[in-house]
């Protein structure tokens, strides 16, 4: 079963400008996707759609197996955007209160708790997030994800920049959602991350998938994800 | 009729901290009260529970006549937090557009921008909000609450440093709101702001309400809201 | 003697936009003096020629009697801007060390100790500033201009939304450094503050000074300053 | 030549917290040196002691020769800390000028705006930072660096995140800083960045350095620096 099912999109900002151009790619339950592209290449214009932020133009989204538009859908999907979309007037266990509440769970304070200690925020969880640092704030978005565990995880640059061992662990806690047969859809440009943990690659370039095809093979192919990307970017085949 | 009316609302953070004790006042449909009160007095505890942000522990609180956790009254009030609790990844329109949606509304586009440049925002509305300085992030928290119109508007702190101009129109775009017959709860502490368009004023300190009457009443006895409110706090009554 | 003079300044974006235009005023020792002005008015373009951000192209600027491209000048002004120019990676405590070293002081640690507990910040003089609010970062930075106690102290809207018994303190403290015989040249639009503590009133608008003159006087003619800025601003003379 | 070199560099907090154990390498001229550590590792105490943020309490650093509290040293070299610490109230075309001030020079502003436009930030050079997304913060400090081009540019996390097109053209222009006899420590845990183009790695530890080795040797041990990282922080050898 697929999570995630994307065939045909298209969106166009005004007339001229197609973001997104016939894209169609599948994350499978159990798996992560790499999602790649440079600046401009339809990355957030894709999210947004599965989202439903922007209202989709042509093709058809399906989330754990149901129209993403539909409660259902939504109720399956966590995103993960940039650390500062949080409420800094909450605590981080109000915030969490709030976001479970949304997905209509309870969430075990202590389990809670438990994250927030092991990602070294120890003690922190009744403090206001107005006082959490950027780290602080990416660390708490994962966190959240962790605790909701929907069907799909999709997160947008958001571990960029965290400490070491915090990404070292949020590694291991997406593997872990993974082996339950959940999945990841995983934004970044952190090649050796994506090697390590992605089954598949998409790469967008100009709003189409230019390459979609399982790590290890591309790899293979190309030495490393990293050397496949700005090859291709030097190339001048765009 | 009352659009926000509380009642003996009590709240602690654990055992020991009465952060609400038996807290009741209404704001009546067609008027603007004003809410104000030192640090730590209740203020955010008090806008937490009206919003069910904390689950509330006694007394009642209903918005529009139904009880504040229902959908009925979700639906009929619209909460303005710090600026900083924007999706950064999303344009104005498409953060009007996710705003509107959540209240089952239409925005008409010309309206919504035609507020961007009455705000001084000309031209910016299809801008990302991550391109957005604290000023224009606090005018477009402003803008969707006057286009999705609830009947209760609650506004924290939002408007504390806008330019002078946008203040200026914020405060007739407020008394709109209350010439339609809305409301408003404004927690501020610009005096003459309060002292021009707020009908009544609550003052909390240590979780209860010390001061709710008549803005009107209030200058004639104290000469200023300035002049109550410090005079209090230098007072020791505490 | 004046700590401030400013005489026939003028500054020009490119060739057509002139955002001074003659300006000139003085903030004499042991005086504050309010700065006022809707957006575009030139406040900003005047500070930024203040402290050498912008090079001044007509007219001069003396701080303490010196030219303000002097070292003499520079060490005699302390600017507090927005709350957000400070350097996250460092303790407050480190950040008050960097400080008076670019001012060749030294800072008795219990002095600022005392300082951050009066403001309500007990205990955080070791933290991290990227672990602190927007309020506390404000708060910060009138402590750091009330340690270094220089003789002339711009404030350019940092105080704009602390906390009411911050702001309360704060009006105290800058009168202290009025009456050693400091000065304050107060940039804000909280018009009750400016009314109770500012000696005299810079009204600024399209790079003119409109108003310059006592503050008393000026409440005594137009009832208020908000009146008489309001006033201004809606009666099109502009 | 050595542009920095330390040695023998203690630091403590307090009595016990030894943040600094007798630290000591060098960065020689015309070459990049990484440096690479987990939370709490030293990272951030060494960086203040070289900018004399802290005060040093044993041991030596020198910049371009001179003991780094000399202000010889401090002409030499740049910090590039995270992306907030930048003068909001300035444009970017301000800010560069008053880095150049700072350092005694004179920027070109074709130059400048010519670097801009090669980190896609085409147009924006004299527009205010406030209005600066986090991206183009890190960007505009990066940039400040490549035209003050000073002996040693010390980077801090602040290229974390970037969009991929800038961190692959950051990569070439810290190289041609190299290449023109001028020397970066740079502080990622971006391993393949490291791998490219780091000429040696400095990984602390517990105040103390771990590892100190020409980058090609340290692969060819461990296969890669991740390795090499994540095998040390497993093994429980801290």
């Amino acid at each position: 079963m697929n999570d995630l099912e994307i065939i045909g999109l298209d969106y166009s900002y005004g007339r001229e400008v197609k973001a997104l151009d016939g894209v169609g790619f599948s994350v499978p339950s159990g798996s992560v996707v790499g999602l790649l592209g440079p600046n401009g290449s339809g990355k957030s214009t894709l999210i947004k759609n599965v989202f439903d932020l922007l209202e989709s133009q042509a093709g058809t989204i399906a989330v754990g197996g149901s129209p993403h538009t539909t409660p259902e859908a939504k109720r399956e999907a966590v995103y993960l955007s940039s650390n500062d979309y949080l409420p800094e007037f909450l605590t981080a266990a109000e915030y969490v209160a709030m976001m479970a509440g949304f997905y209509g769970l309870e969430v075990d304070r202590e389990d809670a708790a438990d994250l927030f200690s092991r990602f070294a925020m120890d003690g922190r969880y009744d403090d206001l997030i107005e006082n959490f640092s950027h780290g602080m704030r990416k660390k708490t978005q994962l966190i959240v994800a962790l605790l909701v565990r929907r069907r799909l995880t999709v997160i947008d640059e958001t571990l960029n920049g965290v400490d070491l061992e915090a990404l070292h662990l949020a590694e291991k806690e997406l593997a872990g959602l993974r082996d339950e047969g959940r999945s990841v859809l995983l934004c970044t440009h952190d090649f050796p991350v994506l090697e390590r943990i992605a089954d598949e690659i998409v790469f967008l370039d100009h709003g189409r998938v230019v390459f979609n095809a399982p790590t290890a093979g591309l790899v293979d192919e190309y030495g490393s994800l990293e050397r496949m990307v700005y090859g291709y970017l030097e190339a001048g085949e765009r």
